[in-house]
């Protein structure tokens, strides 16, 4: 067994993996406030997310005007239907899956990456979309808290990004790239919806695992429209 | 106070933020394999990440071979190299940053985004970069976990795709995001590195944190080179 001082004591441990496997996206909510604070403790585990040079390059909204709410609604529900427009073959179906919560959720966090990125070259000069990548990792860590204290969160990405950017006074070179909403879970299913719902399933490892190289033979992707 | 029935005993909330919190960038391994199984568990902690639509658009390559790893040190070498000459003024500073554990950590992986993304539109339309998203949540489960497990974890991201899709033979449409290094951490120092290296600063929460709008008057982008 190799020696790993650093390691915290199994029930911790623990802890995290359970918030990593139980972590849902949530779109049906229960009416109520968040606990007290507790906005201000996720915002804070994003803040501790990783960024490419230090960039730090999310920039959060907090939604608190309802009107606001009710214009980022319709702009959501365009798009929904736009959505299903475009999807060739499952659009009843589609149509039928609940993909958001936004007037139902206590709390609506938008979630932008700022202007001015390409000040910032170290680490993603070849890779100048690292700032979307470090924001979703902000993202990430706030979604895992947020299951640990029992609230439920859901990324809604269904929005035209230049009318939302638009909507809530963006300058240029700003882009929204996630509608966070937070609020009281109905549940967390043991399944995420889409498999409960037979929309997809989780692929098995050596479908997303190989060895050194990509394998000729790796399976194709996946349709599912 | 508000119902929250879905929340996990105080312990375990604490254990979740701290690893948010104690997660660093880590470039300086001491020898020494992972711990049993870690790998697996890290794995599928990655995979049970989010995804838009479902569609699990990461690709994990488990680099095993020495001379792959050789050859991709040369890679990121080359790409270090050349921006250090695109940084207009803090060259020599950034020369002496260590930016990545390649020859010394104990496993690599490479993050890629699968070929034929195009076939899922679900949620993904107007944002077709949400596959990096979830990609990125599903490194930063990896990440959480491993921190818990006292296992170190660096994000490369300096390094040419295309020539790094070549090397491992990815089909047309997959492109690499990420070299992750794993291994035994020297130290999860308090900071991040770049901060205690004086590269960067915690952005305090008014510079990135708006009520509905952005602000006429918000901070401009930090300049870092």
């Amino acid at each position: 067994m190799t020696d790993t001082p650093h390691r915290y004591p199994e029930e911790q441990i623990a802890a995290v993996y359970r918030a990593i496997f139980e972590r849902r996206d949530v779109r049906h909510f229960k009416p109520g406030p968040l606990p007290p604070c507790a906005l201000d403790r996720l915002l804070d585990a994003a803040h501790a997310g990783p960024s490419v040079g230090y960039m730090q390059p999310w920039r959060f909204l907090h939604i608190t005007d309802p009107a606001l709410r009710q214009e980022m609604h319709a702009l959501v529900e365009a798009e929904r239907l736009n959505t299903a427009e475009h999807l060739p073959s499952r659009q009843q179906e589609f149509l039928k899956l609940k993909v958001e919560g936004l007037r139902e959720c206590a709390e609506i966090l938008v979630v932008a990456l700022m202007d001015g990125c390409e000040a910032h070259i170290f680490g993603r000069r070849t890779l100048p979309e690292m700032d979307l990548a470090s924001a979703a990792c902000a993202i990430q860590n706030l979604w895992l808290a947020a299951r640990a204290e029992g609230i439920g969160v859901g990324w809604v990405s269904f929005f035209d990004p230049q009318a939302l950017a638009r909507l809530l006074a963006m300058p240029a070179g700003a882009r929204p790239i996630a509608i966070l909403c937070l609020g009281q879970a109905e549940s967390f299913p043991d399944q995420p919806l889409l498999e409960q719902l037979g929309w997809g399933h989780r692929l098995p490892r050596e479908q997303w695992l190989f060895e050194n190289r990509w394998p000729e033979d790796a399976a194709p992707t996946p349709v599912s429209y």
